[in-house]
């Protein structure tokens, strides 16, 4: 019998409680021992009330193999899966600021204590990332991973682009529907996707890619006509997790991009999440699927504890998804460049247009057919797309075209992802 | 230092030998020992030519811990197999035809003897699918899969869709890219698909689905009519891999269907390979990439073998990516039901219509607008679409309507893949 550990019992964990209830995973000997809660009265009514508690100790003092950890967040997280791991226990976890934050030092401490720790649905929900990243593609030098991996902020573009309606108005569907907190920040500032991308960065360059590194745009200021003059150049906005192996080192970040038609990540809509991993041998592999909720989510986490039932249990191992002793990669944006999508708001056009064109060497003015738009946009500003500038220099550019009188707003820059990476 | 013995040079083999250059696999002590090849004159002037032996005495002889086999066919490769499990190598294959006739007596086997045969890279080449499907996902209850398995007929379908050409000048083209055989005859016939499909559906499932239970049909009577009139419904015809679980078992089957162009599957290009794995927790995940070619088969080979350095070497195991005992699956097309897209030729066009609507209950004529055709139709033809009938009733309505006077000939009869499912 293999003895399980949870930590939390809110929506994740009530998943993985229901699926540990399947066959399958009697099967294979699983059973839930300990269930860690702050407010046992919530939940006394529940199959499993017999199993609660509220003091960790419990959690390791009884015979547990393996601990769970589903209760998100980092305090107290981190200090149970660090105790766990130093104790022997295995752990799954679904925690992604966790993993981003503690990932190189709670792996450490599990070679270290001959344990495993994994974290399949840190990423992507129940879609397989982490480990066909770390093992099936293992033999692969990875120079991209691309993605969208964040459902609320899709879920939002997606109406957005669909209905023509506002990113407030999209926000608050997204906050009704349960797609979006009360509290949106982490999501709609793309912080939530930047863990992400630390995670799968991580493992992919086989070094230590620091979350606070990642050069980070939220979609908060997206607005409907962005979205509705990116349609109708052919374009979706998506909020793209982007990193790139660079001659400076590792380049990343999350932004909200225009993608072309063409590119399978823009046919992913709603709440779904689509990652891209470019290896040298294999090519581009994408991954699809739910990318977040219950099942899904508690999926990937009891295919992690199948992992270790059937790999590691009775034999202390030395696996781990990082690389061992993973150097800090050097995250940068310099060096980069990207076409722009530019939107201003001028005081005079023609002075304005005459500075944009002093200012960039290789730029389209775009002037949207009126009948073709999904919905009127304000006549009153200039949109252009200027190519191939370097991250270096675009703020630059930008600053001067702020400083010209005849310029009395920069409505919008947005990148353009190109077709060929 | 791990040992391998490679069974085979070809171009997967020679992919194999270039990958476990590379540093990653250094790192994990692995090296080539021997080689068996047929003809060692062929392969003298090659870095590896000192390893290689026409023996496969020599292989089983050396201290080799893991038999990568990678020659491909039925014999020899069966026996070489089977011998190396019995004599307790651990075993990594790329060979579809071997894993779909005899994988579940080959895992039998190599339970008995405490050793793995892993097989990533018989299923859409680089595409992590086969470790996903039986480790991450291993909590759900898979309730279908589906796909575009076969890059040679994808390909084809994808010319003639593209350019209007015929089917046999896109096979010419696709030869003549190395994409097709001389002999196509697995590929356009279905075969290699059903082979593929009767893998992923033995895990799926967890029982043994014979590959010759599987109903087959080959693209080889598409015509650049078909395509046309897909093309004029807003869909795309794909040779698209299927199994369900029904009531009655499995269904599974390999056959040309009109696919929207809304379904994600409908936008696999060329020689790209697609799998959806629906599953009752996890919901819709989507794999994606090279489903061929040398590197990305290589890569999933390696990938194979890394797992096995790192999850069973030193511990006799008892893992399998099969159930322990797979019961075979009763599959079965009987009771399930799809929408027709049906041409004939008639002889008498008025009569013919009136037979079609009195022989099929929920039907549709189609009248394309020329103006609206890629290319030019026969005018001669009359194109319905029949729905929802049951596989076992299509044969014979198909030929009652064959038995009328007023019909020369049935042109095409093809599934239209249902939105929902």
């Amino acid at each position: 019998m293999v003895k399980i550990g949870l930590l939390g019992c809110g929506t994740i964990g009530s998943g993985v409680v229901e699926l540990l209830a399947k066959e399958a995973c009697h099967r294979n000997g699983l059973s839930i021992e300990k269930i860690l809660v702050r407010n046992k009265d919530k939940h006394n009514n529940k199959p499993y009330g017999s199993k609660l508690t509220n003091r960790f100790e419990d959690i390791l003092k009884s015979d547990i193999d393996i601990v769970v950890e589903v209760m998100g967040g980092i305090d107290p997280a981190y200090f149970y899966v660090k105790q766990s791991l130093l104790k022997g226990r295995h752990v799954v976890t679904a925690n992604k600021d966790l993993i981003a934050k503690f990932g190189n030092e709670l792996q450490k401490i599990a070679r270290q204590n001959g344990v495993r720790l994994l974290f399949e649905a840190s990423v992507g929900g129940g879609i397989p990332i982490i480990k066909p990243l770390s093992e099936c593609l293992a033999v692969n030098s990875i120079s991209e991973v691309k993605g969208i991996v964040n459902g609320t902020t899709n879920f939002i573009l997606s109406r957005m682009a669909n209905s023509g309606m506002t990113y407030e108005a999209a926000l608050k569907e997204a906050q009704q529907c349960g797609y979006a907190e009360a509290n949106p920040e982490a999501d709609v500032m793309g912080f939530d996707a930047a863990r992400k991308l630390a995670i799968l960065s991580s493992i992919a360059y086989r070094s230590n890619v620091d979350y606070e590194d990642i050069y980070i745009e939220g979609i908060n200021n997206i607005s409907a006509d962005d979205i509705s003059i990116a349609k109708y150049l052919g374009c979706s906005i998506k909020l793209l997790a982007l990193s790139r192996r660079t001659e400076k080192g590792i380049m990343a970040r999350v932004a909200p991009v225009l993608l072309r038609n063409t590119n399978p990540l823009a046919g992913v809509a709603d709440v779904y999440n689509a990652i891209i991993v470019k290896g040298d041998a294999v090519g581009d592999v994408l991954f699809f699927g739910q990318g977040a909720g219950k099942l899904p989510t508690a999926s990937a986490v009891v295919g992690d504890i199948f992992d270790i039932v059937r790999h590691s249990l009775g034999n202390r191992c030395q696996v781990s998804s990082y690389e061992e002793e993973a150097p800090t990669a050097k995250v940068d944006m310099e060096g980069c460049s990207s076409d722009f999508f530019i939107r201003i708001k001028p005081r005079s056009r023609v002075e304005a247009m005459d500075k944009i064109a002093g200012l960039f060497e290789r730029f389209e003015f775009v002037f949207p057919d009126r009948s073709k738009l999904q919905r009127p946009v304000d006549p009153d500003q200039i949109v252009f797309i200027a190519y191939d500038i370097s991250e270096g220099d675009i703020d630059k550019r930008i600053k001067s075209l702020k400083a010209t009188t005849s310029v009395d707003n920069v409505l919008s820059i947005l990148r353009i992802e190109r077709e060929d990476q």
